[in-house]
């Protein structure tokens, strides 16, 4: 099973040509400002991370997230590192329930590793025979948020007959309303957090597990000593604790949202779900308008299971939402054509 | 099963205390220099690490490291994270055998897998049982080198029973007459490497699986996308590909070397092994001779299951050396007395 992901500007270059300067690539759900990078000493560079360092980030972790105290805090590289593994946790192979359509990896893991996948539109749809169920909160692409209530009483529900719930909070960071990190560590409850997607450092590969200490141990053990980077860790814990510094980011993210919105809507888009860190559209032409858009140096995001939908993730400024603005009207009139 | 390891500097400093600055970590096998850090952009920290410099890294790989032009490469975070799932590529559990003593995660982690563990202390013992063996090369902690026409043999007798030999060669970078990557790609062989230990960037955690192409799928496959950094990728395509910084970099390693085996012979230590990053001592009282070195802000590395060895890795400077020949010359006229 292949599948499609944003970010590919590479190929897109390859394919449509233009300098790299000229592209606009809004095919990820990933903050395009860096969060203020840290300096990273030699010694973080050469020696192994060590045990301080980890639990020094794993602490301004637990704050940042407001994660429960009795939540146990594993590092990864990636979210992605975790979504391969979590099929890992369970003695034996069943039927994992995902809410979808969403990030498709987590049905690419299950499926890898031996499972019968249920795709489920709801969280009502879950059939009872569901071993494990998957939410992405809020969802990508759609931007769908299930309420803390209803997530608490599935992980009540499946916890209670030794099933899991796995709430991926990739994006939930600007959405802080939607979390149930404060009741990270009951049993049957894994929720994921992604480090780059808000931070705006997906090149860095961190992202956390907050969970009850055993299923902790278990993920800790399977990935095994200094699984994350020394430069990871250190960026994490400084971007964590500076209050300051995320007052003005978070801040900056938001009139960049707002930007994205007001172009979309000018261009007569509809916007049909979205989070703080992209937009959904559903247009009638989605692959014309995504090649026009190509075209015109504008990578977007398209999506093989819903051909109406094209996710456009934030332009870094102003003049890139400018840029955006004057292409998105010359593609739309090329395909009106 | 917990196992001890190098570089745990912090937990040295909480015990015996001093700052710093006066500490020389001699505990693990990474050369101290860090290889010149070319500049990451900030592209690099902001985007998913793309095809395109996974796959500049992975052509600089096989040219560095002399790999068959058949053979596969997987770029992993840490070799570490390789030897996490080595257990998977198999379909069902068996007997591993482990030539030994050697690198302890190894065994942990086919242990952990379920797998039943035969501790071999040459490769001549490997039962006939075994359907994989791994072989350190050079080994760690006694450098150790098993002749190429062996592995391959060796190699060859696995693979023709649907077998598999490792052949982790964390630090034959400075030993290439060692290495067998010229003949990655054989079925039955899966050659582990380090980025760190040579380069001096053990906290960037980068490593590499060279092997037959199915292989290198699964692994890849098991690993998932994005799997190592891009500050990672960027750093090892740049530090790979340049022969002059290579030249003076292992030119300067090699004077380090040789300064360490001055100072041990000076103090009438005995080599009894080593490699270019270590060399290891056997003494009577190598518990007092550790405890005596840390209390003057030296760390090296003992083993439980040798308590007459003691592994030094390399000073970075003359300054350093010499700080380390003052020390070592007080510690053991301590425990004489």
């Amino acid at each position: 099973m292949q599948i499609e992901h944003g970010g590919a500007l590479d190929r897109a270059m390859d394919r449509f040509g233009g300098p790299l300067s000229d592209w606009i690539d809004l095919s990820t759900g990933i903050n395009p400002e860096v969060f203020p990078l840290p300096s990273i000493g030699l010694e973080i560079w050469n020696r192994l991370p060590d045990e301080k360092l980890l639990t020094s980030t794993i602490n301004a972790a637990r704050k940042y997230y407001g994660a429960a105290a009795e939540a146990g805090i594993v590092a990864a590289p990636g979210t992605q590192s975790l979504i391969q593994i979590l099929p890992d946790l369970m003695a034996t192979k069943g039927d994992v329930a995902i809410v979808g359509p969403t990030y498709q990896e987590h049905s690419a893991s299950f499926h890898n590793a031996g499972w019968r996948i249920s795709n489920c539109s709801s969280i009502d749809e879950i059939p009872p025979s569901s071993k494990v169920a998957v939410v992405v909160n809020p969802n990508n692409p759609d931007g769908r948020i299930v309420s803390r209530e209803s997530l608490l009483e599935l992980a009540g529900r499946l916890g209670s007959r030794g099933g899991v719930l796995i709430v991926d909070e990739a994006f939930a960071d600007p959405h802080p309303e939607a979390s149930i990190a404060d009741h990270a560590g009951i049993s049957g409850l894994i929720i994921l957090k992604s480090f780059g997607k808000f931070f705006g450092l997906g090149g860095l590969r961190l992202g956390f597990a907050l969970t009850a200490h055993d299923v902790a141990d278990a993920l800790k053990l399977r990935l095994g000593p200094w699984a994350v980077s020394g430069p990871a860790l250190t960026v994490a814990s400084h971007a964590f604790s500076d209050e300051i510094l995320l007052a003005g980011f978070a801040k900056r993210l938001s009139a960049r949202r707002e930007l994205l919105g007001r172009v979309l809507a000018e261009a007569g888009l509809f916007q049909v779900g979205g989070t703080m860190l992209f937009s959904l559209v559903e247009f009638e032409q989605v692959q014309k308008l995504h090649e026009a858009l190509c075209e015109h140096q504008v990578l977007t995001r398209k999506f093989d299971y819903a051909p109406q939908w094209l996710r456009f993730g934030l332009p870094l400024d102003e003049n890139a939402a400018e840029r955006l603005q004057q292409r998105l009207r010359t593609a739309l009139s090329v395909i009106s054509r």
